[in-house]
C-alpha cells in the first residue's frame, strides 16, 4: 500500500514537472511572439525566433496528440474548451505553410491562444471564471446601465461642445470616446470640454456617473471573494 | 382552467414579443439619432434616416394612443412619468412640422427622451431609482460636502497659481474646472499647477479630497446592493 | 402649556428663518468673492460688489455683536472655534481700511473664512469632523505610509529618468510631483517616464502604491458610516 | 520595587528620547540626500551637506557598534534584517573613500536604505508587513491575473493601432506601457488609440480590466484592517 502511494507520488511529481515545463514553454512562446513585433530585428534574431517557433510547435503538437490518445472519450476532448485551445495554438503554424506570406501575419495572432493553455494550470483563472458566473446576471444589468450613462453623457457633451470644437466633438460617436475616457477617470487629455456649459455638464456627469461605471468592477471583486469563500468551505 | 392558463401564457408571450420589438425600435431610433450627427452624410443617407424617423414616430404614436385608450384612468396615465415620456418622444416630430428649420435642430434633442422609454422595460433602472431613494438624504449631505471641497480647492489653487499662470487660472471659476478634473482623478492635463506652492497644495487637497469626492459614488453602490437585497427578501 | 409650546415653536421658526438668511448671505458673499477674481470687470460691477461687501460685513458684524451680548460666558464664546471664525470673517474688512492697497489683496482671502460659518448650520460637516476624530490615529499612521511610498517612488524615478529627461526629473523634489500625480492616478501628462526602466518602475510602483495611497480615503469613508450609525443609535 | 520601576521608567524615557533623535536624524539625512540631487547647488551648500553626511555616518556607526556590542547573539544580529539595513546605511560612505569618483554617484543611492531604519520605530510599517503576509498567497494569484490582463490588452491594442500609429504602438512591449497607464486609470495622454477599433477595444478592456487591476489594492486594504483587528484582540 505504501509502495502504491510512493509510485503515485513519484508519478504525480513527474506530472508536476511536465506541467511546469509546458507552462514555462507557453510563457516563452508568448514572449517570443512579443519580440517578433519589435521593429528592426536583425535577420539572425529572426532566424532564432523561427527555430524556437518550430521547437515550440513540435512540443505542443506532441502534447496535443498524447492528450488525444490518452483521452477516454476522444471526441469529448477534441470538442472541449481546452481541446479547441490546444488545437488553435498549433494550427496557425501548419496552415501558414500552405499559404502565401501575407496571410501569415494575420494568422500569427492565433498563436496567442497558447496563453489560454496556461488556464489549465492556473487556479486563479478558474476562480475568476466562477466569480463571473456568480455575478453574471447582475453584471449584465449594470453593463446596460453603464452603456446608458456613457451614451447620455456623449449626447450631452455633443450639444455642449460641438459648436465650440467641431473637430474634436464631431459626432455623437466621437463623443462616446470622450465619455469612456472621462467616466473611467483615465483622462488622456486628447479631447476635453472648453465651454462653460460643457464643463458644468462634465462635473454633473462625473458626480452621477462614477457611481455607476465603477459598480461592475466592485461586483467582480465581491464575487471573487465569494468564490474564494466557497473554496474554503469545501 | 388549463385552457385559460394557455391563453394567458400566449397573450403574455405576445406582450413580451411586442415589448421586445418596441425596445429594439427605441435603440435603433437612438442609433439613428447618433448617425444624424455625423458630418458629411450623403443625401441618400439623410433621406433614409428621415424615412426611418417617420416610421418610428408612427409606431410610437400608435403605441401612445393604444396606451391612452387602454388606460383605466386616462388622466392619471397622461400625467404619469411614462405618459409624459411617451408624449415627449413623439411631440418634437409633430411640432417641427409647423416651425421653421432652425428650431428643428434644437427640438431634435427631445427625441432622445425615447431612451427613457426603455426604463419601462428595464428592471435595472427601476432598482437604480430605488437605490437613489434609499440614499437620498445622505447623498444630498455629501454632495454639499463635495461642493465645499471643490470650491475651497479652487480658491486655494487660485491664490497659488494665478500669478504664475494668469491665463489658465484666470479666476476662481476657471479654477473650479481644475478642481473638478483633479479631485475626480480624471486629470486631462489641460491645466495643472507649476509653482511649488500650487503642487504642495494639490497634494494636500488630493489626500483630503479623495475621501470626500469618492464617497457619494460608494454610497450609490451600497444603496444598490441594499435595493437588491430587498428584492430577494420579497 | 400648549401656549408655551406654540411660542417656542414660533421662536424656533424665527431662528430657522434667520439661520437660513445668514446661510444664503454667506453663500452669496462667497460667490461675490469669486466674481471679484474675474478679470476685466466693468467699474460699475466693481462698485456693486463693493456695496454688497459693505452690506454683508454690516450684517455679520451685527450678528457677531448679538452673539457676544447673548453669550452667557463671553470669553468662552470669543475664544471658541465659531467665535474666532466669526471675527476672522469681518476683521479683514476693517483692517483693510487703515492699510495701503497692496495688503488688501492678500487680506481678501481671509474673507473666505466666512464659508466656515456655514459649518454652524451644516450637520454634514459636524459628522465629518466626528469621522476624522474616530479615525484620527489610523489616518496619521497611513499618512506616514503614504509619504513613505511617495518619497521612495520619487527617488526611484529620479534614478531611472534623470539621465534621459534632466529637465523634467531635475531633482528628487521635482520627482515628488510626478509621484503624487501618478499614485493618485490623476496623471496630468506634464511629466512621465520615457525609459524602459522608468516605465517598469512606474508599473511596480502603481501595483504596490495604489493599495496604500487609497487607504486613507477609504478609512474616512468607513469612519463616516460609523459616525452615521452612532447618530442613529442615539 | 517602586524604585526599580522608577529606574526602569527613566531608562525607558532615555530610550525613547534616543530613538526619537535617531528618527529625526534619519529623516534629515534623507532630506539632505534629496537636496544633493538639486542642480546648481552652490559650493558652500555642497560643503555643508558633506559635513552633515560625515556627522550622520558617525552617529549611525556608533549606533551600529553599540547594537553589535549589546546584542546577546552577535551573529544573529548582524545577519538580521535590521542588522543588514544598519550596515548598508553606513557602508556606502566607507566604500566610497577607497574608490574613484564615478562609483560614488551610484553608491549614494544605497544611503537611502537608512529610511528603512525608520521601520524599527514605526508600528505602521510593521502592521503593513503583517498585512502583506496575510494576503500573500492571494496577492500572488491576482498579480498573475493582472499581468494576464495587461499583456492581453497590450497585444490587442497592438493589432488595433500599430498600422495607424506605428511610432507610438511600435511593438507589443511599447503597448504594455499603454496598458499599464490605461488600466490603472492614470492616463498620462502620451499614447492613446485613435482608430475606431482601438477605441472600442479600450472601452471593453477598461470595463473588464478595472475589476481585476484594482483587486490587489483592495486586498491589501482588507488585510490591513484584519491585521489591525488582530492587534486589538491581543
Amino acid at each position: 500500500m505504501s509502495g502504491d502511494e510512493a509510485t503515485e507520488t513519484s508519478s504525480e511529481r513527474a506530472d508536476k514537472v511536465f506541467g511546469l515545463a509546458i507552462q514555462v514553454l507557453i510563457v516563452l512562446s508568448v514572449v517570443a511572439f512579443s519580440i517578433e513585433t519589435l521593429p528592426n530585428l536583425s535577420s539572425s534574431s529572426k532566424r532564432l525566433l523561427r527555430y524556437f517557433e518550430w521547437f515550440t510547435v513540435s512540443i505542443f503538437t506532441v502534447e496535443y496528440l498524447v492528450r488525444v490518445v490518452l483521452a477516454k472519450n476522444k471526441i469529448a476532448f477534441v470538442t472541449s474548451f481546452f481541446g479547441v485551445v490546444d488545437l488553435l495554438s498549433i494550427l496557425p503554424f501548419y496552415l501558414s505553410m500552405g499559404l502565401d506570406l501575407r496571410s501569415i501575419r494575420i494568422l500569427r495572432i492565433l498563436r496567442l491562444f497558447r496563453i489560454l493553455k496556461l488556464a489549465r494550470y492556473t487556479k486563479a483563472l478558474d476562480r475568476f471564471a466562477r466569480a463571473i458566473a456568480i455575478a453574471r446576471e447582475e453584471l449584465a444589468i449594470y453593463l446596460v446601465l453603464t452603456f446608458f450613462v456613457i451614451y447620455l453623457s456623449a449626447v450631452g457633451i455633443y450639444f455642449c461642445e460641438h459648436q465650440a470644437q467641431p473637430e474634436n466633438f464631431r459626432s455623437v460617436f466621437h463623443c462616446l470616446w470622450w465619455a469612456v475616457v472621462t467616466l473611467t477617470t483615465v483622462g488622456y487629455g486628447d479631447i476635453y470640454p472648453i465651454t462653460i456649459g460643457g464643463r458644468i455638464f462634465t462635473f454633473l456627469v462625473l458626480l452621477a456617473g462614477l457611481g455607476i461605471v465603477s459598480v461592475p468592477a466592485g461586483m467582480i471583486a465581491t464575487a471573487l471573494s465569494e468564490a474564494r469563500a466557497d473554496e474554503r468551505d469545501r
